[in-house]
């Protein structure tokens, strides 16, 4: 039932890189998010069933949401002191930078770089460069050349290849989800994923008082010209004592999820006074533009820019250009 | 990769059935969900493609967020007067009161009644019964049905069936999806079914006013021991200008979704004063037990009832039962 793995990707020369490697550096991007620790604790595994010395690290912390995710606690926010590597591996990071600090070129530049992603910016920046953009998670790509090599997939690491597929599709929602991204959810799920359990721990549970924060945002809500905008001032998480200081509990996401609404915005005050603004737009509106003209950036659907305060004034400032983005233009 | 479907149905009666009947009546159950309607309109399809006559009816008006599926409007609400059919087809339906005014003993008894579903409480009150528990929802069993007669299968039966699989599952979310539910959706994709577009018209997209409802439910929420509850008075709705009378906007689903919470409750009053209480509990603890004991049911995770008002009084006749559930008794 699967379409083969494209046969332009280097599969064989990666699988050699793994084969040969005794201590393997495994670097996730900054910030990381589901498909970026799930990548790379599958491969952790992967190399260690292997008989390798395997280090999985990112410059951040895991969010604790992703604290049901075995061996998170592993991941090291900083180079082992005094540890040596024979091979480096990137997952999910389209350029250099997304490794941060992790990666010294004085003591990196010289061994072999294995670059693993899905983000079709891609650079190829590694000395094998495994890019599929049309793969909705690096994930499956991890997937498919386990499978090249033939190392045994364990409900361990099937459970962390699924925590990307589900994490980077919102679980089959967004619109990279294909055919093979099902087929590949399938197979894991029969190797032993748990796929309500990952769902309900990556995508589902969240702090009561987020949802406080959003039940505010969403009371404010306004709907003007198919646009529809909410506030959320710095003062408001004080008072529903509410301990992240950035964020809009999903609220953005909301808004767009209305019949009447192309366009939805919010505006977030941060704790140095600037506005954030998250952007969404139903399919045939452009959201990425007029987050480029404030010198943000994104997609057409999901975009975003920090504007400078006070809050009303960024709300005002923005607004006519959205609704024009509204109207097509 | 599919599991043959358990030989123990009686796919090949059933085939027969539909072979030789040339007058079929359709009869999704009452109140009907997408599921219901799915699989109806599926089976209507694939029939009128095999040259035969087919009318699917329902005694109550598909709800407007069913709009987007080819052929609802179609959907009749009575009898077409003077009509004579040669078979009946119960879809989704688990006895017969569930088809409502449609199903008429006096005109119905005679003729062979086809029954084709997925709930475990069926009565198999058919001539010929299709009942799989085992099916996520009827669409699937509607699936199986049509490969086994090597019935060609459009898009526009692709669309109908892989909407009863999303709506049955919230898209892949509840406990009844299994790795053969997935599996079917990618077929159903690889046919020309349309996930994204199903799952954003049958469970994303809402009225603008049902936001403002949940925001205003948000803010009441309270988290007393490990309970969350909010009430939706109905003069709230005239503020807010909420046309719907019933329902929570889904608040209930967002209150379980908190680390804090293990049972959630919303205390909805409805216009004659009585107050519907819908449940939630996270895995392991039990709701339905509670609204039993208060003249409703349903399921562990989910449940109901109905209490007499005023509004008030039903939260403090319940609040103290629902702590008690979730200390675990």
């Amino acid at each position: 039932m699967n379409t083969p793995p494209p046969t332009t990707l280097p599969w064989e020369a990666a699988a050699e890189l793994l084969r040969n490697a005794r201590r393997v550096l495994l670097i996730a991007h900054v910030s990381p998010d589901g498909d970026a620790l799930g990548s790379t604790l599958a491969l952790t595994f992967a190399l260690r069933n292997m008989g390798k010395h395997a280090v999985p690290t990112c410059q951040d912390q895991p969010h604790p949401r992703f604290g049901f995710l075995p061996g998170v606690h592993e991941v090291r926010q900083a180079l082992p002191p005094g540890e040596h590597f024979d091979l480096i591996i990137a997952l999910d990071s389209s350029d250099i930078a997304r490794l941060g600090t992790i990666y010294q070129p004085e003591q990196h530049a010289a061994l072999p770089l294995l670059v693993i992603d899905h983000h079709i910016t891609n650079t190829a920046f590694g000395t094998v460069n495994v890019i599929d953009p049309s793969a909705s998670s690096t994930a499956e790509i991890v997937f498919a050349l386990l499978k090249h090599m033939g190392t045994p997939i364990t409900p361990e690491i099937a459970n962390a290849l699924l925590t990307g597929v589900i994490t980077d599709t919102q679980a089959f929602r967004t619109s990279n989800t294909t055919p093979q991204t099902l087929a590949n959810a399938v197979e894991l799920m029969r190797l032993g994923g748990n796929l309500q359990e990952i769902t309900r721990q990556a995508l589902v549970l969240r702090p009561f008082d987020s949802l406080r924060l959003l039940g505010a945002g969403l009371a404010s809500a306004q709907l003007e010209e198919r646009v529809a905008y909410a506030v959320i001032p710095q003062k408001l998480r004080a008072e529903l004592g509410v301990r992240e200081e950035r964020g809009d509990g999903g609220l953005v996401g909301m808004l767009i999820s209305a019949y009447e609404v192309d366009i939805a915005a919010v505006f977030v005050e941060l704790p140095n006074g600037e506005v954030e603004v998250g952007l969404r737009a139903q399919p045939g509106f452009d959201v990425a533009q007029v987050a480029f003209e404030m010198g943000g950036g994104g997609h057409p659907a999901a975009a975003g820019c920090t504007l400078p305060g006070p809050l009303r004034e960024a709300v005002n400032r923005l607004l006519p250009r959205l609704k024009q983005a509204a109207r097509g233009r």
